[in-house]
């Protein structure tokens, strides 16, 4: 049987980030960057008002104050006619375009309106203006062919409205995985069913679709598969249209635990099955490859803290790959333990855990887990502590590592490593942007 | 003009939580639970088998060592259909119910098995069986009417599948804010398309638009509408069927800044414009009430920077409010400045910035900003350093505070303060799970 660190190894030596793809930048949210970005124009294109004001000539100022003819007023949007010449000013709007022959704006407050004969005049009474002041030079913020943003680079809402300020719609980048997730067992009901006698209600399927979309992938929900042979192999025909396909259940020796075989049989290359780990021992995993892509193939464990554990060592590392994330693997923190901790020793244990940070120092609450069918146990934690093979008892203030839950719905509280780093950003799971929810505005449909 | 703090208690007192609704569970992923779940069943709803084995009687096996009659085979989905008596065992796959009489599992690899005369003899060899072994008793992880989740939680990826365990296809929970986004401008044209003589692309839409989503609202972009009091209030009126109404630019003194009047024409109540700070100053604020609900409406200003300021400080709180997240305002760390910083003092100033860890010392780098509209040093920054007004000078070493950016798709680094408490899940973002992303696995239409 191989150990955590091999099958882990293993997984990642099959999974290769998606080709990037063009995506439009309101969806690429948390997304990876697969391009060089240049600007297609220089920011500001045109020398621009920073304020509302006139644009005047330093050189008719120089006594501190004059009276300027007005040529016009130039709104956002619009163009000047004409140039300020000696003894004349436009007036303009922030983010108007400066007129030719101006080299400064004076603001409106240091200025008094005045009508003599057909012609408004300007009284100008400003002590010191400096030549180009309040004015935003064309090129200033960007120039037209300069690198904005790097390949690798994991998209934000600010860069959004940078890409849309250079006028880039669309980006190349690596595409959310698609995934698909079917549970299976005789024993399993929708959750919205009542369970009959010896049936229980399906709760991986719906955690894994959750998990599956937290990290940031697109996730079809395959529902519940029978332990029929025939079944299965229909339903994993479908589920092979995805990229990565998660199953859960009939992978451990009883008698329907058919999901190995079937795998097999639809030739789907077997990487492992069974890992030196617990829970979760029994978890399968192999590669489905066709000429221009494959299909990652996970089969974990039928109880629930068994997938959720097989889901944190080697899912999650896969779909971070599949995403071309720098970082793979979920955060840890090292702590120390609150209670004694035994074990038999002859494989790694994941137990829920609760941390505290007391003093500077991180405490690793372990807690009152009912096995590896108790969920609920485990959402109350922050994440799975781990004891290494090989030793039986922990003390209380022994160190352990705990890897924490990732989700977008935590804080990532017990970080304490990436403090270290504050520009480290590739560890994050994505979100979709401007995602349709179905919803629209009226009007919009 | 009123301050940052009196603005933020203003737009929080009118910034009430959305009323709770029913929500798909599959859809409640970072949303808040407004109700009390109580477990509608015991967990497990029988007696189980923990791992594959024979379900046997302790007495039997008093010897060490037993001849048993193997009565039938009980996999998982199945009931048993007689009990165990004293010299029979029943096969048992994991998960499967345990038969009446027996009270213990012996794993299969302590058994072998024989046939003698037309029947089936399991051969046990174990030393030493415990009453109650590897069976999980009913309700042993939960029991009927127990508390399984209190309201106001987060609810995260694993919550989901304990719902599901449950039979909760269906939460009562505050639901994602609907927000509306329409920038304003004669000046602006999408980012598709190229600018002509005095045009700029529109950024802000675009970014509010990533923003809102990303915090876990539903976002209807308005596009783009011009500086024109009829299309603007059509516009409008199209965006008072959000809860949140996100305008940006058209807010300022200028002769097009249409947006205030606009907005008060069509019965919005205006509770504040302008807020003493920099950039961000002409920032507008309203409440749109009708009987049932109410749209809190922002007029943000133009410029990207001062658009990026008045979201984190104004709407992120109250986007946050309206999910009914605890925690409302962005988080925010303390460090030291890195080099002098001064400014006028009148209005509290936010600079973009970087932070970085040095000997336990969180230092703050601030960036080579080139003033409101310079975005693209903006998407650099970890946060804003805040500057408080009355002082002018800031120097080397001084201790400021940086409110950093919050985004899912960023690691929450700079966050000192959220490791002090490593249970508080309410200030994180949401983000929408199992969403129909319009892929499907072939056979699903």
């Amino acid at each position: 049987m191989i150990d955590v660190a091999e099958a882990l190894t293993r997984v990642l030596h099959a999974a290769r980030p998606l080709p990037a793809v063009p995506v439009a930048a309101a969806q690429a949210l948390g997304l990876i960057l697969a391009e060089e970005i240049r600007s297609d124009a220089d920011v500001p294109p045109y020398d621009k008002a920073a304020m509302d004001g006139y644009a005047v000539r330093v050189a008719d100022l120089r006594s501190g104050s004059a009276e300027l003819r007005l040529l016009e007023e130039i709104t956002a949007g619009a163009v000047p006619s004409c140039p300020v010449e000696s003894g004349t000013a436009t007036r303009v709007m922030t983010g108007a375009p400066i007129p030719d022959g101006a080299d400064a704006i004076v603001p409106q407050e240091a200025t008094e309106l005045t009508h003599r004969g057909g012609e408004v005049q300007i009284c100008v009474r400003s002590e010191r203006v400096r030549a180009g002041q309040h004015i935003i030079r064309r090129s200033t913020l960007l120039r037209r062919g300069e690198t904005v943003f790097s390949p690798g680079r994991v998209l934000t809402p600010i860069d959004v409205g940078v890409l849309a300020e250079i006028g880039r719609a669309t980006v190349s980048a690596q595409p959310r995985p698609r995934a698909a997730v079917l549970a299976t067992g005789n024993e399993l009901v929708p959750a919205e069913q009542s369970p009959g006698a010896g049936q229980i209600r399906n709760s991986n399927g719906p955690m894994l679709c959750a998990l599956v979309a937290d990290a940031g992938a697109e996730v079809a929900d395959l529902g519940i598969a029978q332990d029929d042979a025939a079944e299965l192999s229909q339903r994993v025909r479908q589920g092979l249209a995805a990229d990565i396909l998660l199953l859960s259940g009939g992978v451990s020796a009883g008698v329907l635990d058919l999901v190995p075989p079937v795998l097999r049989n639809l030739g789907i290359e077997e990487v492992f099955h069974k890992v030196r780990l617990k829970p979760g021992k029994p978890v399968w995993f192999g590669v489905r490859r066709e000429s221009q892509r494959s299909t990652l193939v996970f089969g974990l464990p039928g109880n629930p803290a068994s997938t959720l554990v097989c889901f944190e060592l080697f899912v999650r590392p896969a779909l971070n790959r599949l995403l071309g994330r720098a970082e793979v693997s979920p955060p840890q923190v090292e702590g120390c333990l609150l209670r004694e901790y035994s074990q038999p020793g002859d494989r790694p244990t994941y137990f829920p855990a609760r941390l505290r940070q007391e003093q500077g120092t991180v405490r690793v609450e372990l807690l009152e887990w009912r096995g590896s069918a108790d969920l609920r146990t485990l959402a109350w934690a922050d994440g799975l502590a781990c004891f290494p093979a090989g030793r039986e008892r922990f003390q209380p203030g022994d160190k352990v590592t705990v890897i924490l839950h990732q989700s977008s719905t935590r804080p990532v509280a017990g970080r304490a490593d990436a403090a270290d780093d504050f520009s480290d950003r590739a560890g994050r799971t994505g979100n979709p942007a401007c995602v349709d929810h179905g919803w629209a505005a009226p009007g919009r449909t």
